[in-house]
């Protein structure tokens, strides 16, 4: 069994380290993870050697590196077909890839607005009016996903689709951002996923010294 | 035979549209191309039905939208396999995704500090330092992937890493950035082919006008 090990940095802050191991965890091959801190001197060397782009989250695979998430879940997509990652169909498959690759490149007023922190609460929280033209195209797309698959999930099954938007939920619910009702449910199945569960409580366990990062790239 | 059209911008100014374009023709399938205005307040209603995100490249493919441009690559891939898009060796094509990746959602400071500007040339254009960083990891990336290889291209025989990467090879031009002899050679090997000819001719021949356009995402 070659060896899977998966670089990540605070699991309270660093939305891709999510993605990347909720996508780990969808694949079902076993994997190890290395937590990282990107502010750190030393570390940075340390993670240069791990992910050349200094990018986490980084798949090392039988000693080879794989540094991007969307190319992460395209590796774990070949590699482990029987676990579904994308959708069997060709066009839902697609799509799937266009709304992943909308966020893997946009969506930057939400990022800066409202980052990833899964230990804070924030209920009353301003958002800036360029975050909401992007919290508007998150939940069109999610409305749009979910009615055309009938659900639970975007694209009916479970798909690398939801790992993507999964910190998007998190921040929604960090600071209150209201939803309409199909995409908060959406949002609850996020939350009720025990992967999801896992990695949360493993950020609140997270030490203070920890909470300077800012590893929001 | 499906009717495939792809939605483009400014073939000055949009690097992204060079990238949906580029790919179009890697792949041999006959495509129309559509050109858009995005700061057209009429044009940006005609976007909106052409591509969800408002974002372009977008390829229609027998009246189904792909709106982002490393999935329109990884569809072509699909339905036209005999154009080889990808690597064939599953860990090159996890690289290749994974630098495809990198650009895809980084590089901001080159893209702010040097956009594309295919009429322009400014051989002595101050690059910021920052900027100076994405230049070295994107030299860097070259010469990795064509020692790698063996060249000509990044992975061999050219690929969508290729078109994802030749807007940058521009940016280097336009704007006099000295280069290492082997990412000078790579940049001299894009403007050379063919396909970079024929879109570069046509940016040439756009009308002025359109220079007021913003079109980098």
């Amino acid at each position: 069994m070659p060896v899977a090990t998966l670089t990540i940095s605070s699991k309270n802050y660093s939305s891709w380290s999510l993605r990347g191991w909720l996508m780990m965890k969808l694949s079902g091959l076993p994997f190890e993870e290395v937590a990282v801190d990107p502010d750190d001197a030393t570390a940075r060397e340390e993670i240069l050697l791990l992910s050349p782009s200094i990018l986490v989250p980084c798949l090392t695979y039988d000693g080879f590196r794989i540094w991007d998430t969307l190319a992460i879940g395209e590796f774990l997509n070949e590699i482990a077909p029987e676990a579904k990652l994308m959708p069997a169909n060709r066009l839902s498959r697609a799509r799937c890839r266009s709304i992943c690759g909308e966020l893997h490149s946009g969506f930057n007023s939400l990022r800066s607005a409202l980052p990833m922190n899964l230990k804070a609460h924030f209920p009353h929280f301003k958002v800036w009016s360029k975050a909401q033209g992007d919290i508007a195209r998150v939940t069109q797309i999610w409305r749009e996903c979910l009615e055309t698959s009938g659900g639970p999930w975007l694209f009916g099954d479970i798909s690398i689709a939801d790992a993507m938007y999964a910190p998007v939920a998190t921040r929604f619910r960090t600071y209150g951002v209201e939803l309409d009702e199909v995409s908060q449910a959406y949002c609850d199945r996020i939350f009720a996923w025990p992967a999801m569960q896992e990695w949360i409580e493993a950020a609140k366990l997270e030490k203070d010294e920890i909470e300077e990062l800012e590893v929001e790239f």
